[in-house]
């Protein structure tokens, strides 16, 4: 892979790398199909990280599916495959660590301890075995987008961190692999994230921007939901994670909410039409 | 100096990286003969790097000579200096740091809590920055530069990390920028070090392989010296820095002692002199 990369910097050719956990869906689809208008070659990877899963998570069942995988990145004109072994990426003797800190321990982080460590090392060694130009991520994982975007950003790394648009199912579900965990009960009931996000994208378009009345319309549309079991709903500042009083600059709102033994997250993401302007344009 | 780099490596140049903290002395100046002759264009850096330094430690009198130091640099045949300001390494909203565990909690990162930290986060910048395909390291930091090894091959980076002989005096003391600090007293007892792992050379020769026996030797020499005071005084192995029992792989013999308010370290690296030999070969 390496010796592949260097030959195509040495040809001047615009690396671009989609690195995924496999079980891939038209999440995924939509950052290949914009890495693929932007780079030449195109690298996708696979990779199953064990250490971003906490050991009570699931790493041993989440889905995989490498056949079906590879045939959906062929057709979708990726030009190499960068699926490793677990111990190629940790040899017995591995104990090297980024740690983003501060913005790793919030949110997710705090949800799931280790997390993010986990997340920003196994990213920094794709970016030095890949090489790439441009490394593209989705937005539906707004604090690990940010978290890598500044990883890359303190440490000078020499790859440009994408964030694309998250996909959502007709009635708005985001995209994710472990949406095959749900129950049609289950599956039903997710949809609260997206009702949930559009309700505060309801009181935003009024005109409110009180976090405590956003906040508080994001929990009343997710108690209604009984399948629903709320870990965080949260109004943060787009660049820290940090909490905000009230929705002025770039924000997210971050929900991670468990049906049954799933935990799904989603977010909205919410920035001035121009600075200090007092109107606001969505991501959802 | 990324863009120096990009250009450099385009036309397939080899670039060579020795990174120091200035106060050059001929030390780092064999660094730099033997990295010229290697690389071209070869950059030299220099940064005192805040984050390596504890709070009670030396930061703000660690020895500042840029002028003299650019005109070694520049005499020794330089052909870049990469010299950029704390504010510019380090941003004010700077948060992402390289941790490799274990090796980083032993001996000097024990006696220097953080130290390590500093140190592997500031060479991966450098690295990130400057794009070596070489960078040069002095032995006489020798955890250090195994540390760097490690992260190098841990993160897969695309530098390779050449170790360096120790440069001393004509009577043994290892050269470093904080020998200046030493009265003329100190000066004189701070040959400790070197006669002390010169003593316990002496009985590898004559084939002492038991740790116990060559602790004792370090220890009783030290001891002498009524103006040093040991830090540690220990027999590692080369790749781990775990204390060893017996002598028979790769090990370092390393000293950290402390002359007045100025802390001093040496080491005698030892190895097979061929896989399985019980002869010896001594880097002192």
């Amino acid at each position: 892979m390496k010796e592949t990369a260097r030959q195509a910097r040495a040809e001047g050719r615009i690396i671009g790398l989609v690195p995924t956990m496999g079980a891939l869906h038209e999440g995924h689809l939509s950052l290949i199909a914009q890495a693929k208008r932007e780079c030449s070659p195109l690298i996708a990877s696979i990779f199953v990280n064990p250490k971003q899963f906490g050991p009570k998570e699931d790493f041993a069942k989440y889905p995989r599916a490498f056949e079906t995988d590879s045939e959906k990145l062929k057709h979708a004109g990726v030009d190499a495959v960068f699926a490793p072994e677990p111990v190629e990426i940790y040899p017995n003797d591995f104990s090297t660590y980024v740690n983003v800190e501060g913005l790793s321990e919030r949110l997710e982080g705090r949800s799931r301890p280790g997390h993010f460590r986990g997340v920003a090392t196994v990213v920094i060694k794709l970016l030095q075995i890949v090489q790439p130009h441009r490394a593209y991520f989705g937005r539906k994982d707004a604090q690990q987008a940010r978290l890598i975007q500044k990883m890359a950003h303190d440490l000078n790394l020499d790859s440009e961190i994408v964030i694309c648009p998250i996909v959502r199912e007709s009635d708005g579900l985001a995209l994710s692999s472990r949406n095959v965990y749900l129950n049609p009960d289950e599956r039903r009931a997710a949809t609260v994230l997206h009702r949930a996000l559009q309700a505060a994208k309801g009181e935003l378009d009024r005109g409110v921007r009180e976090v405590m009345q956003l906040k508080d319309v994001l929990q009343r549309t997710l108690s209604k939901e009984t399948l629903a079991t709320v870990d965080y709903a949260e109004i943060v500042d787009a660049d820290s994670f940090e909490p905000v009083v009230r929705v002025r600059k770039a924000c997210y709102l971050v929900l991670a909410v468990f049906f049954g033994k799933t935990r799904l997250i989603d977010n909205l993401y919410v920035e001035p039409a121009s600075p200090g302007s007092d109107d606001l344009v969505f991501h959802l």
